[in-house]
């Protein structure tokens, strides 16, 4: 039984985050009301609730807290109950100035907002320990317990002095030398050798660019120093609460941790979720969006995982917040369900009257519980306690792999790197989402995890890859796998130090390439084309391939019709050992991307989930069912592969299937 | 007798920012000839003098003062007396660098600039407090002196231990005890619960966004703190010359000081007023800009005021300073004069040679006395020497109050919104507009002043009103008043806390709102139709009307046509009590939004001061006289409701009187 | 024998900065066999050796280095060392904070990158003596030893509080006495008079303008402080090493130093050029960048000079960062030969594969030896060793002096000027490139220089002038010469205090103007029309010509045709004595510009070196070579002037040469 089936008992969770402590006791009593009109069957407590559990040093405020989870769960409603470590109250900002961030400027980091923590401070990790144990202590047998959720989106970066001592341990334990550290960082270069671990600083602002190996080991000290905090308060719970899985959220794709590294010290793996309802289904900030973190989280997790926090309607920090137009929460929420999850939660349950997120949406906005935003809730928990049964628990699988590396997007992310248009995340998206529009199903992977059950393995750009990773993925190939690798991959060592010849020896001997001679990175606005006639943009490179290859098992499937590369080529494709690589020297447009990556699966044998449904909508199989997705901003109907019934209106449809504008259907045959 | 007619004695008053200190005394000569061919009747002495008064801590150098104010007095000139605080001299931020601002990232503000004063501090207080005592004792009796003029444009903001200190004391004062205060504030979101006060800081440099209250709190607490050093010194002031009014210049439309509390506390309101004269009549920074900070400052007067500083030519702190083109100086001076001022300054008499302002104009500027700038500086003395007599001291009659509150601007104008793209200057100023080019005289008005003379009341965007603004705004429509209100209006209360239902029970009332669903802004470029086939943009709301109100009470003048709101009420008309009030959920096109502007300025019996004009003439009465202004870049012929004669040139006219690009007429009927 | 010809032997050096110790031994092996290859004879080592050769404090690790040295020599490669100086090892900065630089805002600018020293530091200055005096003795006497580089692109700024006490030290120097300094500051503006040095302190961050003489003083300074850390190392190796010259590398058109004053103190002048390959020859970053800083470079050396860094390939350091395509870097070392270096060397030989400018691209690149950059650096070297004997030395003769100063520059770029947009390197550029795309050949020089020489002398713009310098072309265009001056010019002394008028009197006086009124600078997009049909921009003058005199002397090429200004004067062409000057009170649209400046030019008797030849392609003597550059992206006939021998292929021409793309011919008659 896993860790988050014991979470759920069988039928999806659904709910948010519960902040009573923002309303009085008689709010408490409609809270719960409406809770159980909506089918809300789990209630986030306690994540940001530090101050009024212990408003000075070492005082404990728990009646309320008594209170609010007795009144849960009398009314049925479950309790994943947070530690409140992200938001340190003022008292310790005031009286511990040492537990403040200081940015690389030196500047402190104040209280008055949120996260204003140093995770290398002593003091803050011993009060974080106290109030850890203490509510372990308290709670860890309240029935109402489900799921402990330590501290919230864990992002604070910190360059202040204890921080320095903590990055050099960090960095003893990774080198055991200053020599090694010295040979690892390239030193060398701008006179930059340390004699002596206490010369060592995190990477402040400096005259030019920092030493780019020193700018990647603080991303992954901090990432560790983080995770510390996290298992930290983990062991402490774990050694109450055996039973009680242990989670964090995670922001959605986002650059701080190693993600990987995160999941595996995880019971359950939770994230956030907040793509831009203006944003379009050919948008990358819109339901691709979505479906990419909820990949990327399934990865992780290893199987079903839990959406922790979404909006009801608007959230508050974009220029401009749009709400969901009608539907457009339901049919999120259920492709969240269709790729994995087995909650669908929120930020928050009530739209707060005050405070700094007033305008980020509650599932009971400002206008209560005869708004349309409560009413379309209502109906989401229905629909989800209807289909619950049939899909809790159950797994989605994918025959195409896209392999993500945190620690390729940090040392890609840096200045003086050939081009700053070549964006880690954009590229990433853009070529997930020409797999997802086309309703290829898809995990993420890191480069070095097996990767012989997937028929095709998708590398858009990681522009660092590991020996292991290399070795893995010459074995994925000549074992028989298909590989698309996109530019600008394989440049550098785990070190960041450039390969010899500028891109692996291995990697050019997959995809058949003698010389890299020339990166030729594009302006904005500027556009190549290839010899089939596709635009391309962003990135060219200047390669000689393998001499007398071409023909038998090397092609170039499509060359630079024009620029300085006119005539060289831009696509390889290169049978290596009993399988197949392509490597793209450029960007394609996004149309040629779609045909490129059609082709390697057309010849990796992988299929899509349905074909030739309209643009905009989504077909994922999860378990025994068919989740069929409207992003589309009016009504479609749907051709289906066999008879099947919509476990959500109980419809029994033979042909086909028209789905609103935002409408979904989900079909068991 | 009024403070200000103390100052004129029936005459406009005509001058500048005097600062001989920058000259050789061989200059001064020139000067005085100069002022008296100009006709100039006062200079401003002594702004930025600190460092000359009080070479070192202590000091005191007045003998050059004293000669500069003899000389002026023979000549004919009256004086206008600065206190020097707005400068504080080098010596005191080296010997007190606690003295210095800091802001929100801890950085010392230096000087080498002016302005840097902590408003906290109590050693600039002091300093300040004795120059200004041995200037009211040497000065108080001279004959020239007719004003005091008291530091110049307060603005300084700081977040220093001092200032967290004084910050407190204002917070005690407000709140009482620390529980009131985390109530107003909301500190139960993100674990910001205060324990003492010792905790409480200015909202510095955090991680993420700030408490909202605590922000908001911070700008009522800098313009307090600022206003205790004007109070103190005009209390010094006021005790040596009580018949000397007191008098310190506001920036126009400035964010930083509650204007209807200084003005309060003022004898005579000034303001500095410096339009882009590169602007069209038809844009917000041209003669509209001029005329709202006129109407509004001499609202804060409650009747006539000065124009304390403009710039004869070009100012120097814009990208590109255009200079004025022939004659535009002339007609904003007199639109100055229509719209009550009742002297016409400027910054400054003599161009600087050196310092940081020397390509900022002056009424002499480098080019000296026989430049264009200073012929026409000259005339225009000639002719307000002329009219003064019959304009002095007379009143300018609105029918139409604009609404308008800093409180409601500084919680507007915070991060974390619905929208950044809704700015709370931009639609004060484009509705003002839309009612300024059709000739609708308006005064400004505090949402909680008396209404009740004004047949029509315009609130553009007010976001935050109190207890009081809501019932005085019901009074007012109740019994018989009309009032348009704009969109995200009356959202929050006094504490930044949201109204239930996301707008106050009592203005959705008036407006006939029965639930406001979601606020939908528009991003910038994205524009809506409504069903009058008008455009509109910026911002949307879904909201429903009162059940079964619609027909005969309450109208829907505009529907959304398209969007996602197509069908839904954009433009509520309501009739309540006797009274009728408009609610616009929009920001229509200019045009559409003048139209409903005219439509319920009809409706309730406004008119304009001339109707028919030519887009670009101003038509303004004050006193038994008409102003008329073209500020078309051609003439124009504007035909008069009566004979009449210009004052200007003693011509008489009796159906029409043509105007010259930039010209303008003074008629007495 | 100059310093240079020492240096050179009659060859031209080729060559670059090496680093050794980035790399093991066994890679130096390969180093010399493949700088034998490509005919290198000059490496910079050492130039940020400085942590290698000194690990801690006081020691000295100079074993690699005597290697290094020995292996070079046993190759035939000569070498230019360095002091370390730019880059502070680790553990100064750790040790001795204070050496570490603060900027404006009083934020450490720590080490991790480079440059992070304090000038004024004396602990920097201590150790910098220590290594370069130990250098100095131990190398000084090595037989390939060439030339001694200090330092490199000194361009550190520092507000810190041991800066403030220097700064005031050299204001004692400059001014003698604090009223000195407060007159020629014009501190009476703003109460910004200062009592004593002690108060005194850099243009730290303040609440609104600096003042500007502090600013430009500011500025000079700094220039200074550096210089002295020049001259301190300088003399240092002078004492040991008397024949062997010194220099430091500028970097381009770079606005940190005074490089009149700075070239003064070098024995031999170089400089680091970086035009980007992805701008054509129209382009005011492609070619006519580099012949800008070539001109400039060999005016400041007064003959040949060093191209001491440029790039085989991409730089690091821009946006997007583009190769060079095939011919390109050829094309460019021609030009800097052709324009008087002696010396063709790169940044760096072998491309590094850690470091922050691992992208930075190497004589040999990661590619390789095999790589098309390498194959190209050797064709080079073979054809610079071929044409070296008969160009080395000798000297390019210019009849067009454009007057550049960087103290104009400084005083320029401040804000609170009238236009933002007037950008001093822009316009120079500008007129610039206008002289350089019809191949008249220039020199540049300070406004004070003796222009006796030069028929025609052409100040694009400065806006500060000393009255030395207005004498001096005064007095050129008394006797006969011709000067043309761009806009905004004469308006402020060494002070930047504003001259009488606006304007000074003995420029007008040049020109013909009466009076300057105003100036009207134009918002970027704003375009005026001349008389003649001709688009200008950028600004604008109302001026009023010498009353009587247009005709005779004083005649108006052209007159403003629309705006504010129109039917006023905006080119004037006077004569003044026997010579002639002009004045543009606007920036004309560059074809109008061209014909302007050739106007005057063929007024003033100077010839093209070619006419007639298409634009793009450069032709230049030097010597008696001719040398015919095509900077077009497509091939191109050139006619000759008569017959001459291609010294790159030994070719002899006739009538006409066909240069490739990006191709060059080096003509013998």
């Amino acid at each position: 039984m896993s860790a988050l089936s014991r979470v759920t008992g069988g039928r999806l969770r659904f709910g948010g985050d519960y902040n009573p402590e923002q309303w009085p006791p008689s709010v408490w009593a409609e809270d719960v009301r409406l809770m159980r009109a909506a089918g809300v069957n789990l209630a986030t407590v306690g994540v940001f609730s530090w101050a009024t559990l212990e408003p000075r040093p070492g005082a404990r405020e728990f009646g309320w807290l008594d209170r609010v989870l007795e009144l849960l769960h009398e009314n049925g409603v479950d309790v994943c109950l947070a530690t409140p470590t992200a938001s340190p109250p003022p008292w310790m900002g005031a009286r511990y100035p040492e537990t403040l961030p200081r940015d690389e400027h030196g500047q402190t980091v104040w209280y008055g907002s949120r996260q204003q923590f140093c995770a290398s401070s002593p003091v803050y990790r011993e009060y974080a320990r106290r109030i850890t144990e203490d509510l372990a202590q308290r709670y860890g047998g309240h029935p109402a317990l489900k799921l402990w959720h330590v501290n919230n989106e864990y992002c604070t970066f910190c360059w202040c002095d204890e921080t320095a001592r903590h990055f050099r341990r960090w960095l003893r334990d990774r080198y055991g030398s200053v020599e090694a550290l010295n040979t690892a960082w390239g030193t060398a270069f701008w006179s930059q050798r340390y004699d002596s671990w206490e010369e060592i600083i995190p990477p402040r602002r400096a005259q030019y660019l920092h030493n780019p190996t020193q700018l990647l080991d603080f991303r992954r000290f901090t990432s560790d120093a983080l995770l510390e905090c996290f298992t930290g308060e983990r062991d402490i719970l774990a050694g109450h609460t055996p039973d009680i899985p242990v989670t964090t959220n995670f922001m959605p794709l986002w650059h701080g941790q190693d993600g990987w590294r995160w999941a595996a010290e995880e019971d359950v793996v939770s994230v956030d979720i907040y793509p831009d309802p203006r944003a379009g289904w050919d948008s990358p900030d819109g339901p691709a969006h979505g479906a990419l973190v909820q990949d990327l989280t399934r990865s992780q997790a290893g199987g079903p995982w839990m959406l922790m926090e979404q909006a009801a309607g608007p959230v508050n920090w974009r220029g401009v917040n749009h709400p969901k137009p009608p539907g457009l929460n339901r049919l999120w929420s259920l492709q969240a369900v269709a790729r994995g999850a087995d909650a669908v939660c929120y930020f928050q349950w009530r739209q707060s009257r005050q405070g700094s997120e007033k305008f980020h949406s509650g599932m009971v906005p400002h206008a209560g519980e005869h708004s349309r935003t409560f009413r379309e809730v209502r109906e989401l928990g229905a629909e989800l306690a209807r289909i619950g049964p049939e899909v809790t628990g159950t797994r989605v699988t994918a025959s195409v792999a896209v392999l993500h590396d945190w620690h390729s997007w940090w040392a890609d992310g840096q200045p003086g790197r050939p081009s700053a248009e070549l964006d880690y995340a954009q590229v990433l998206t853009s070529w997930y989402r020409a797999l997802w529009e086309q309703n290829l199903t898809t995990d993420l992977a890191h480069p070095e995890h097996d990767l012989s059950g997937y028929p095709l393995v998708v590398l858009p750009h990681l522009y660092l890859l590991s020996d292991a990773a290399l070795d893995n993925l010459t074995g994925y190939v000549r074992d028989g796998g298909t590989l698309v690798c996109g530019c600008f991959t394989g440049v550098a060592d785990s070190d960041d130090r450039i390969r010899e010849g500028g891109m692996d020896a291995r990697l050019r001997a997959l995809a058949g390439i003698a010389t890299l001679h020339e990166w030729w990175p594009l302006h904005p606005g500027d556009e190549l084309t290839l010899d089939d006639g596709s635009p391309a943009g962003l990135w060219s490179e200047e390669l000689d391939i393998v001499s007398g290859a071409a023909g038998d098992t090397l092609t170039v499937p499509a060359r630079y019709a024009d620029g300085e590369l006119a005539g060289r080529p831009a696509v390889l494709r290169n049978r290596f050992g009993a399988g197949t690589a392509w490597y793209l020297s450029t960007q394609p447009g996004h149309g040629a991307l779609r045909r490129l990556l059609a082709d390697a699966a057309a010849t990796a044998g992988v299929s899509p989930v349905l074909s030739g449904l309209p643009d905009g909508v989504e077909a994922v199989r999860r378990g025994g069912l068919l989740f069929l997705l409207n992003h589309r901003r009016g009504p479609v109907t749907v051709p289906l592969p066999g008879p099947g019934t919509d476990l959500l209106t109980g419809t029994h449809h033979t042909e086909e299937v028209t789905l609103d504008r935002y409408g979904a259907a989900v079909l068991r045959s």
